[in-house]
């Protein structure tokens, strides 16, 4: 696994021992972390603060041409927030590390232009099952099914 | 105007009295205001509480039967990732102030099975040209455009 999705695994698993849901994230920009973040649903009691947002909302303010040379990491695939907030500031490619436990809305960002590349990382899959099956209640609530 | 949107604007021109970008949004679950929010990106430095997002977070943790029986007003077309939450909670309806200042992703909402209302209401037309006008950086940074 490259340096950038440990990062986000590693956010993933400070939000599970924080009591939260395992997703992380973080934004790089020129091979350096500009963002990083994860799930803050419980411990913020947020219906935002997914993975992704959280990496985003953690970077601060930035010009166009910063998102537009960066590339985001996820430990999950993105759900459809979280693609929206991808295409809204132009992010021109998004390494997923799993889109087995939960298929986000991939479809939807290819047809915008926007490059994936999947990993299916054995540890993000098993960080994901572990939790969906441990908290299916809080799992369905963070990607609003009942 | 009607009691929601009016409600919405109210949040704007808050948002816009506190120095930021003057879009606002309710969440109205059985003829009830839930949430209520304005964009934050000046007040909390934050780059995904867009007015929808505001009235989202501010609106709390709900399980998935609130938002598919919830309609959400906003004054602005909502952008791709106010746009993906919608999607994400299942929100089936939103009532967009105006969309000629600027055309969210209201295809991609549409495509999705989300009924939307567009009010054109030239209070919220005036308020979103005014602050274009005076602050066209800012916007564009609330936009992802360059």
């Amino acid at each position: 696994m490259d340096s950038f999705m440990q990062a986000a695994l590693d956010e993933a698993r400070l939000g599970l021992a924080e009591g939260g849901i395992p997703i992380g994230s973080v934004l790089v920009h020129n091979g350096k972390i500009i963002g990083r973040g994860h799930n803050r649903r419980v411990q913020k009691g947020s219906t935002t603060l997914h993975g992704e947002m959280d990496a985003l909302e953690n970077a601060g303010r930035l010009g166009a041409e910063i998102y537009r040379e960066s590339i985001i990491y996820t430990t999950l695939s993105p759900c459809p927030m979280c693609s929206g907030a991808i295409l809204l500031y132009g992010i021109p490619k998004v390494v997923i590390g799993e889109n087995i436990t939960f298929m986000g809305d991939e479809e939807h960002l290819r047809s915008r232009g926007v490059e994936l590349e999947i990993v299916n990382s054995p540890e993000c899959v098993e960080l994901m099952a572990g939790f969906i099956a441990a908290r299916p209640d809080l799992w369905n609530e963070d990607i609003g099914e009942p």
